[in-house]
């Protein structure tokens, strides 16, 4: 509460005659200026009580207000890619009351959710989907023979991933109901990448903002539709010199821009022409600061994309004492030590330098660091490539985004064998992220796939081990899956040692009545689970089976062979490590006698956000489940009853 | 045979004497077009016997002649984009003894493959992953400092991919170690759409070839870098007015073209001087004409894209004749008939119109059908936007095309319970395109997500129902899946039936010893097994499940309570059907008391091509298989062994 005793008060009297877009339609251009300035306040007073997505959302305050105030909202759509940067958008569709519970539990959403709000059309979350989206609004109207405009607002960053570009190349058919504005503030989470950024650098830097003047004469006299004969081709080259935004232009779209962001008295009559006069899909290039009116927000390298809690004054956030160090950074730290030694290990991250802790491989070897950018399907073909020529390349993927290279893994990674190292961060679940950056499905998908090795780090000391297992491991693909978030403080191991590939390790017991076979950091809990069993008279065995592919069978033919109850538990879906243990069991005819095997598994439901722990309460995840989970399975052979009925399980 | 009958003798002198690239090395320009003859009259010959992909290989005969003349291939990696056009290559790469086993049992690839050839560095079959591979051979040789260039070879069809273009945005870093050929023949398999294949056709209309001396003069002179610089705006769009191509050039390769792609005098300076002389990434464009060289295949539609075996002279294919018709067909023609009275269904193909059987829809009801071009993630986001505005939507894609959409399955579908439907084509084990397009995950991938619904169809009936019950299923997503090929010969439905959701059929029994629980089309091979256990004395129930997700739990729990042994059996992997009924079984505890259930699914290994049926004996789920798994279940219980010991289980 800190953050909430130095904030100043809040004044903002045009926000509070403002609940819903309709309210401000007839205000004048003073008093939407006026808007804007109580709108960022708001956003910067609320994000300093809740923490979340900052610079995005000030980036894009009085673009929001001049979206809202030109197009028909909720009738037209206007879709925020990702949706980190919707606060305001909230704050102005009828949610300011609610504002305060962005990311808390039972909160509103830190992205865009259909289910929150009718001002929502599209949820977000993963980059750059907001065009392929606005292109299905688009066509449905123009199939149904209804009014409405659909308008994507994409920022540069999002812009280097494939699908918008398989979504431009498609705009045209939407004609003049898709509106696209290229929201382009030089950054995505980290500086830009790549050609298309050198563009985009290109644009702007090469000639000032248009003049209000000649735009208002240029649009006036309509916009013309996309110039497709041969015949005209002159004139075009001659309209990209004057325009400039050729390859927007070369793909169907008309460009306009670049346009000041944060001026809405230029903003207002360029989305007004557009509405009114466009013939075929535009795109409106609009420059913007990330962070912007918000001091040390500017100031920061990294814009406060995403912030904890915060004094609004000084802007410095409330950090927790760390106890142990983030997972991301082990490895980040452990694989640039191991590529002191080995020229053979290059690092690859798809815009989440820091996110990943690639960003400490690159101090160490930044030519051995490559920054695709949002830009997953290609990171992993080029680490197949680079493996092919014999390198030892690391893909460190978040376990959500690595869903966008599936087939990647799959066709040039796995059919091949080729020894990809595949870092999974953010493996379970998330926290306040919510469910689109849940990391829930991995050991299902990958362990699937022929030839494919996936490991699952119980603790920090365990991830760096598992790291070097994967530098060492050169027959063929090989993944390790870990948390987000901070370790569970065990000490660092000084040298990392080579895992035997698909052996896991007892951690407790060996023998007894009840067997819990975990995979990752619900280890913890397994532990905890065995003091209560034990404490019931209960003798169990912990195993840390390291491996969901190859699996363990010697350990766990051994351990179902000599336990009564045997209960698997993974952070993640139906169809990973359960499942496979399950497949063995019945494969090798051990149910036929009888066994009691259970398999905990996150549960078939998007969770929503909440702290991690809290979540894998729900899930249904933790100590006291499990006890509870061995105690229902004994109890269908009769055990006490009592057992149940004590009332300790959940204590 | 027929068809060899009529083929003329080869008289193939300079093709006789290249066995590697190598040996062509030295020969003369007359020499080198001699070869090029040779190549397309061999290859003209094979694929007339082997049956295979005939348009695009007869396009780049001269482009493979010309780069393995001017590379040092295998030093240097020529990287056949989809590789389907690669047999060319095949024949000058030391395979011309082997070339008529192309796609036959045992025989070569019909794509590049890196375990038949050091000169296919990278196997391919999936489009769209060339320039990212290529990158990363680029970018190992540049880390080791050791030389090497990297040669894509892309079609213009597979430019429309995403992952093209996340590739192209990072061609830099590569620098002159990166070429990339476009090979530009205004096809894919189907004509090409979209913005930047209007772009292509403007600049190849536009202007003529170049001429050699200009090219030369130009290129003499050393390629310049790629201008930065805003001060060198306008000689930059000077130079796109002479040169075309800014948009490739915005992104940082320098584009030399266009270049008639059969013109070895053209192409071959070309090549040596961009080897020679470019400082950065090249992008050379070059027109090539898809089936070059035959007269059947230049006048055919589709170039003879995918061929029987055929008549060298007449080019007439031999067609089997159909007992029934395809499973493509049966789903186009059906939600045609659907569409006639929803308005509200619109079809969506990535590229694949006749493949998946749009074609049929897109006859009746053009204004809803969408071909989006080889953009699988676009597809799937952009059916999730129209669901979220009240169509209907069916993507129809084929299994192992839909992993490229996995993410945006998750996300923009899934995530948020919108009723996109998915019509998944080429489920399971899929003949001689082998493993790289079979559709063995998606059960896996897909029943795993929350909300998802997911059937498979047991025959041609089936499927037509299935696709009316996903027209009628409103509240969420849902996905049917059916093999290539033909219907097993049962008539079709005049009036299709709604299935409810999550409920499976008994189709033989009921009560008795084994129960068989069967997904998708190996219904007929349970039957077939049924029937070979009856005639031993073992009573056999036989259900369809046609559900993964949600299981028809009422009906396994009863057929598991009054039967001895429970088989279940799927065209898929691990983790899907059989996975899912395991966890039932075990959440419930079945096991405990004792139960004989094995699930009968793909192995683990990634099957080479050989015909379907073959496959599926291979794999292990033909009926014998299934007599077998269920005898061998009934020994572990002291069975009479004379049953195993009979001989006949494999009869």
């Amino acid at each position: 509460m800190d953050a909430e005793l130095s904030t100043p008060v809040l004044d903002t009297p045009m926000l509070d005659r403002v609940k819903v877009p309709a309210d401000m339609r007839g205000l004048d251009m003073g008093q939407l200026r006026q808007l804007a300035d109580d709108v960022r306040a708001e956003m910067i007073h609320t994000v300093g009580q809740t923490g979340g997505h900052l610079g995005s959302g000030l980036g894009v305050v009085e673009l929001t207000v001049a979206l809202h105030y030109v197009f028909e909202t909720p009738r037209d759509k206007v879709i925020w890619d990702v949706g980190h940067q919707a606060y305001p958008h909230k704050i102005i569709t009828g949610r300011r009351d609610r504002i305060r519970t962005l990311r808390q539990p039972g909160g509103l959403s830190g992205f865009t959710k259909r289910s929150e709000s009718e001002y929502d059309p599209f949820g977000a979350a993963h980059s750059s989907t907001s065009i392929s989206a606005a292109l299905g609004f688009a066509i449905a109207n123009k199939i149904a023979g209804q009014p409405g405009k659909a308008i994507a607002v994409i920022g540069d960053g999002s812009m280097s991933a494939g699908m918008a570009y398989e979504a431009m190349n498609n705009a045209q058919a939407a004609g003049n109901r898709l509106v696209v504005i290229l929201n382009d503030n030089d950054m995505s989470i980290a500086p830009p990448v790549g050609g298309l950024s050198a563009y985009l650098a290109r644009l702007v830097s090469s000639r000032p903002f248009l003049e209000l003047r000649e735009m208002a004469k240029k649009l006036s006299r309509r916009l013309p539709a996309p110039l497709h004969s041969a015949a005209k081709k002159t004139d075009e080259f001659a309209r990209g010199m004057v325009m400039g935004g050729t390859l927007f232009e070369e793909l169907g779209f008309y460009y306009v821009g670049p346009i000041d962001g944060h001026n809405l008295e230029q903003l207002i009559p360029v989305l007004e022409n557009v509405r009114d006069a466009a013939e075929g899909p535009c795109l409106i290039h609009v420059v913007t600061q990330k962070g912007k009116g918000y001091g040390p927000a500017e100031a920061a390298a990294d814009k406060y994309h995403g912030v904890q809690k915060f004094n609004v004054i000084t802007g410095e956030q409330v950090k927790a004492v760390a106890k142990a160090p983030a997972y991301q950074n082990v490895f980040g730290e452990t694989l640039a030590k191991l590529a002191d030694s080995d020229d053979k290990i290059v690092a690859i991250t798809a815009a989440m330098p820091s996110g990943t802790g690639v960003d400490k491989f690159a101090k160490a070897h930044p030519t051995r660091t490559f920054d695709v950018g949002i830009a997953e399907q290609h990171a992993v073909t080029f680490a197949a490539g680079l493996a092919a020529q014999g390198m030892k390349p690391f893909c460190a993927i978040y376990s959500t985004f690595l869903q966008r290279a599936y087939d990647q893994v799959v066709h040039d990674v796995a059919i091949q064998n080729l020894p990809v190292r595949f870092a999974i961060d953010r493996a379970g679940l998330v926290g306040a992220d919510g469910c689109t950056h849940a990391g829930t499905f991995d050991v299902t998908y990958l362990a699937s796939l022929p030839n494919m090795v996936v490991m699952a780090a119980a603790d920090e000391a365990e991830l760096v081990h598992m790291t070097y297992t994967a530098a060492c491991h050169d027959s063929g693909p090989i993944a390790f899956r870990y948390p987000r978030g901070n370790g569970v403080g065990v000490p660092l191991p000084e040298t990392p040692q080579r895992l035997e590939i698909g052996k896991g390790r007892i951690v407790r017991g060996g023998s007894g009545k009840i067997a819990i076979l975990s995979l990752g950091t619900r280890l913890a809990e397994a532990l905890k689970a065995a003091d209560t069993l034990e404490a019931k008279g209960l003798p169990t065995t912990v195993a840390d089976l390291r491996f969901a592919k190859p699996l363990d069978e010697d350990l766990i033919r051994r351990l179902a062979a000599t336990h009564e109850v045997v209960i698997s538990i993974e952070e993640g879906s139906i169809g990973g490590l359960g499942a496979h243990i399950l497949t063995l069991a019945s494969d090798e005819g051990w149910t036929d006698a009888g066994l009691k095997i259970r398999t905990m598994r996150l549960p078939d439901v998007f969770q929503d956000h909440d702290a991690p722990d809290k979540q894998y309460d729900t899930a249904g995840l933790n100590a006291p489940h499990i006890v509870e989970t061995v105690l229902k399975a004994l109890r269908w052979n009769d055990m006490d009853e009592a057992l149940l009925g004590a009332g300790d399980v959940r204590a």
